[in-house]
């Protein structure tokens, strides 16, 4: 591949299945708020079968950050696994009509799984609470990292939630090793402070011995190190890690480089729907780097495209991030 | 079946692939704007390949009206076919999910066609033009019309577009003699100009001999008289059936019972995106008829759901209609 890529990120390539719950609907199906819930297909069965007329929007946390760089001109590539039917076919043309290269090999034909999805009530508060049959997404595998790709790499984008497949943690050992051989940088985001307390000792090797960059929220952050302090969460962060961006819903993020924290604001936002505010954040900050901004603008960015997803059902922009970022001048 | 239903409908089941375009996607692609282009699967693909990211929600003409009667608390059963495919899955769900019944058996597992699909394309000026693959949509046959249910329905509302299937016609003949044997009554929406155009004769045969009511808009009732003159149009069908709804866009609509027309005004409204403006329409006038309200009323009712709808991108009500009809005084 001759191309170069700003950033190619890694993940659980979903097709969201989104729909408004009012909260006994959670309390009564026993969904705890806020976060993500790996379902089996049984479950997922049970509880779409519950749920009310939905809209279906392409989703995946890593995917839905790929799709907000390549609307703002970036030069991007995503990995995930789907197979080849209907809701695979969704997924690969809203993220390829987005601009981005997306050319991870089809799960086999047959097979048991299907393409995964997430299903995401949005209760009238505006959280998302996330409950995922990963299907063939969980299958991700080192033969599905292209080494090429990834050192054509200025930044690699690892998700999370794809620490919870044994085989994807090889896969992303390769996908770092390549992209840092050809002098690339590679970042992670912490995903669901749950992900967090089933896979901390993975999470903090892999930020201390090869991580350039730590994407995380405030109780993802305080999940890895095990404190209910955020202040004394960015203290250990900011030993671990030269360069993190921490977001604290409205309070905008913290920036920590080489142990100095900087704090970002953010403008007050009517949250419709919260889902993909962090992966939007980080496609905002990413963009920035790649650009050569110094990171106070980056997480402005990063609150400005985070700011958009919220406005809307679904986790995909729906207004041109480049003229928001221009408004604000910092395009 | 023990039940009886306000209002039972049958059309084409499908999904709808919905997508912002520029003025000049439309003039690029060859799409005339406002109407509804029927396509073939490769035609299907290669304007797929064209769109931006799209969001999907369950549509179908009659489907959407069948939906909007269930949210306004009607008892409600729609006919329509699909396949055991993700999309179908999707379509059952949705209109299941919201309240109606929905038995069409399936199409059968591993023939050629999905379920169908309508890729609708929301200019600017929140004019929709449709693009539909009908899939197996289009097999729906005499035996996919239960006369059990047919016999139980107090309204039968039949979706013109149809009128495109052979077979259809059969079913809808069907569906027809055995609603009116058992002391029900029979409805169709003309569904757009050009559906009219290629049946012409089967509609006015339908009007003048088998039906109690139509619905219309007012390019597709003028596309039924041959004629450019809308009043003209309106003094024709008052001699061809009892009672007509003729929308005419910002400005409400017509009744028109045994040759006397009726004004209904409707509050000026942004149209986000027109699709289903129709749909739900009729929706609103059923229901205003199967609760025994004056026709005016009914009108009225009409006019209400389908300004929820314009409001919004999709064809599926998302503010609950029970309510704006309450604010209305119409609950």
């Amino acid at each position: 591949m001759n191309q170069n890529f700003d950033v190619v990120g890694i993940g659980n390539a979903l097709v969201d299945i989104l729909a408004r719950v009012e909260e006994e609907f959670l309390t009564e199906n026993g969904i705890e708020k806020g976060i993500m819930h790996l379902i089996d297909r049984p479950r997922a069965a049970e509880l779409y079968g519950q749920m009310g007329p939905a809209t279906e929007i392409s989703g995946g946390s890593g995917a839905n950050t790929i799709a907000g760089l390549a609307m703002l001109g970036a030069q991007a590539a995503y990995v995930g696994k789907v197979k080849d039917d209907q809701l695979g076919a969704i997924f690969a043309h809203d993220i390829r009509a987005q601009g981005a290269i997306f050319e991870t090999p089809l799960a086999a034909k047959g097979a048991d799984h299907e393409t995964g999805r997430c299903m995401v009530l949005v209760s009238p508060d505006g959280e998302r609470s996330m409950n995922t049959y990963l299907g063939v997404s969980e299958h991700l595998a080192p033969a599905d990292i292209d080494v090429g790709v990834m050192g054509a790499a200025n930044w690699l984008y690892l998700e999370g939630y794809r620490f919870d497949g044994a085989e994807s943690h090889e896969a992303f050992a390769k996908a770092i090793a390549a992209c840092k051989r050809a002098g690339g940088k590679a970042s992670v985001t912490l995903s669901d402070p749950f992900c967090v307390d089933r896979h901390r000792d993975a999470f903090r090797r892999m930020i201390r011995d090869d991580l350039d960059l730590l994407f995380a929220n405030e109780h993802e952050l305080m999940s890895l190190y095990q404190t209910g302090s955020l202040p004394e969460a960015l203290g250990a962060c900011a030993e671990d890690v030269q360069l993190a961006a921490v977001t604290v819903g409205p309070d905008g993020a913290w920036v920590i480089e080489n142990g100095a924290r900087t704090h970002v604001p953010t403008r007050p936002a009517t949250v419709i729907d919260a889902t993909g505010a962090g992966d939007l954040f980080a496609a905002g900050f990413l963009h920035g780097l790649t650009q050569g901004r110094p990171l106070a603008d980056c997480g402005r960015m990063g609150c400005i495209a985070a700011g958009e997803i919220i406005g809307h059902i679904g986790a995909r922009p729906e207004t041109d991030l480049k003229s928001l970022m221009e408004e604000a001048g910092l395009g």
